[in-house]
């Protein structure tokens, strides 16, 4: 069945609305965070601890990654990602395209595809709007994002404007394609296709008219929280909404902080995907319901109160600062799981809050209070 | 209330026996296998894995490696190790000796004791009987072992001799200490002392006639499985298991492999811990009911068949051993999250079953038949 989306909540002073997504493995509530499971899986974090403590709805896969590893003869031969990584909830999974631009080596860039040089042995290889959606079928993705370039920022408003063209061209390219070729599992797999233009405004309305006349299930923002300043990212995200169709979920790509969130969140956005909470996570920084915490600074070395008062059942509720803290010193495995833990249990646990503020109508101003306290480091 | 132990079975045709232990923390079904938790923490695994999944009745924390970090000042403000990491079950602390010898640089050994350069920051320590002591009561263990010297394997009669006596005067002064010093926490911190002797039948002897006068609540044997050949230590093992009391709990201290266990649980050994489940798991070997797993072979990139099928309840039941080996392949820390959790689930599920079948007299047999199918490689 094909995925769909309805309101369930709108917020009274903003465009913040709270929905529900169903696909063939399940509900999605929304506004809703995706933990980022790069290669099958969310790192440091078991699909039970996704489940139970940190209560995911919906993971990411990327597509450049499951393509190099375990590849997708594997992945078929498992019968898709959700039976080979044990998940069985909806997957989303990237284009690819992404990382292709970031982590890749010696790209070209044609109007056929992306010739590349993987990062792990330097194996060239052709990613095309074509193959990238077979790739995705093959992993098995619920959710598949199309083909794109996401050019860097700053950059030249006649390169943006070319990218975007071509980007839209691969748009066309990735619908055929799906439209050719059947879901791989049976289920269906759902196109999102992706709003680019950089940080030029007509260029993000010109794209996302284009995007909105083709009818997908959902749409994503894509080429944001890519170095431009936060107000920047803000207006570009609030043009793209207002173009974007109310009834279908709006899914702003690898965005952000918290205050990021829910920020993006009054403007109508409904899904978000960041390697924040874990990538910072491992590193010793902690979001919390207080604010934000380096955990390896001295002075929570004899604080044993919990890691976050606030979040009352989470995994954590066991341990304290100190503990925490004294994990991170002596490189123990657990001070990256704990961490890891702590910001996913977080993010979700501030979408939720979020959408209840939605349906309660309150959302704009429970906002506004919370944000300084979520900047604020502890 | 000082550390209890009763027998609940005995097998017919080995010196095995089951039994329970009691201490101020709960109970101990023996035998029982006691993950290591180096620094509070048994590497890569949460304390609700730990009591959930892995089912571990007991953990160890190293003394050497709590001492240095967190160091006993925060230990003790956090009201002992319990309170700092959250495990409310039993805790027994090693007395820090094994590591000096293996770890520490520098090192110095005289009567008074051990001085030693910390390995982490080469700062210098003493050691002694006395201050172990105290180190391993602000800890907080359930279970205090004597300070001891471990001498290597192969060693000179002389020296192992000499050696031995050092022991033994240690442990007077450890007695001592503990006679003179209270429980730090209100409950039972209990000593067991440490047979030594290395691998001659003569000081194996004299040491557990010199440990058994002693009267202690429970006693170990240590300095085996440092390089001997394996009929050596259950010789070893077997000679101190016929003189240490019947009545109390025996800990053979660092080993071993899953076979080792058996055999020496038919010795009547009641207790053991070793690094082996989760060092060589995080290296990818994994230990199950069917024999031993490379997990890194090639040969498992497309078997999506459970890790272990013979551990149904296990944590492990929803992964394949082509995701572990993916998540090996690509580096993922959850590969070591979950070759740990392997097996230190099969460690304490295998002592379990040995458990059941000393209570129905069939444990010789039992063992003889499942040794070779748990020492073949898969």
């Amino acid at each position: 069945m094909e995925l769909t989306f309805i309101h369930e909540g709108t917020d009274r002073t903003t465009a913040a609305r709270a929905g529900r997504i169903t696909t063939d493995h399940g509900v999605i509530e929304t506004p809703i965070f995706m933990p980022v499971g790069t290669v099958g899986s969310v790192k440091a974090v078991t699909q039970q601890q996704l489940r139970e403590d940190v209560r995911a709805q919906i993971i990411l896969g990327n597509t450049y990654h499951l393509y190099l590893r375990p590849g997708t003869d594997v992945l078929s031969q498992a019968g898709g990602l959700h039976r080979f990584n044990g998940w069985d909830r909806p997957i989303l999974t990237d284009s690819g395209g992404y990382q292709v631009f970031s982590l890749a080596e010696n790209r070209k860039i044609t109007e056929e595809g992306v010739v590349f040089q993987s990062h792990i042995d330097g194996s060239r290889h052709l990613f095309t709007p074509e193959n990238v959606m077979d790739t995705q079928r093959r992993i098995g993705a619920d959710i598949i994002m199309a083909f794109d370039e996401c050019p860097p920022y700053p950059a030249e408003y006649r390169y943006v404007r070319q990218s975007m063209d071509l980007t839209h061209r691969w748009l066309d390219r990735c619908i055929r394609r799906l439209a050719e070729t059947s879901d791989a599992y049976g289920y269906t797999q759902n196109l999102f296709p992706i709003v680019q233009g950089g940080a030029f405004a007509d260029l993000r309305q010109a794209s996302s008219e284009y995007i909105a006349s083709r009818g997908a299930a959902g749409n994503a923002i894509g080429g944001l929280s890519v170095g431009e300043p936060e107000e920047t990212m803000y207006e570009m995200c609030a043009l793209c909404c207002s173009i974007l169709p109310d009834d279908r979920p709006r899914y702003l790509m690898g965005v952000g902080t918290p205050w990021n969130i829910l920020e993006c969140i009054a403007l109508g956005i409904d899904m978000f995907d960041c390697v924040m909470p874990t990538r910072n996570g491992r590193n010793g920084m902690l979001f919390t319901t207080a604010g934000i915490i380096n955990i390896r600074n001295k002075k929570w070395a004899t604080d044993f109160s919990p890691v976050d008062p606030g979040l009352a059942s989470s995994a954590l509720a066991g341990y304290s600062k100190a503990y925490l803290r004294h994990l991170f010193v002596a490189n123990e495995i657990l001070g990256l799981t704990l961490a890891s833990l702590q910001n996913l249990t977080f993010y979700l646990h501030l979408v939720r809050e979020a959408r209840a503020h939605i349906i309660a109508g309150d959302f704009g101003p429970w906002k506004e209070a919370l944000i300084p306290t979520l900047k604020q480091r502890l």
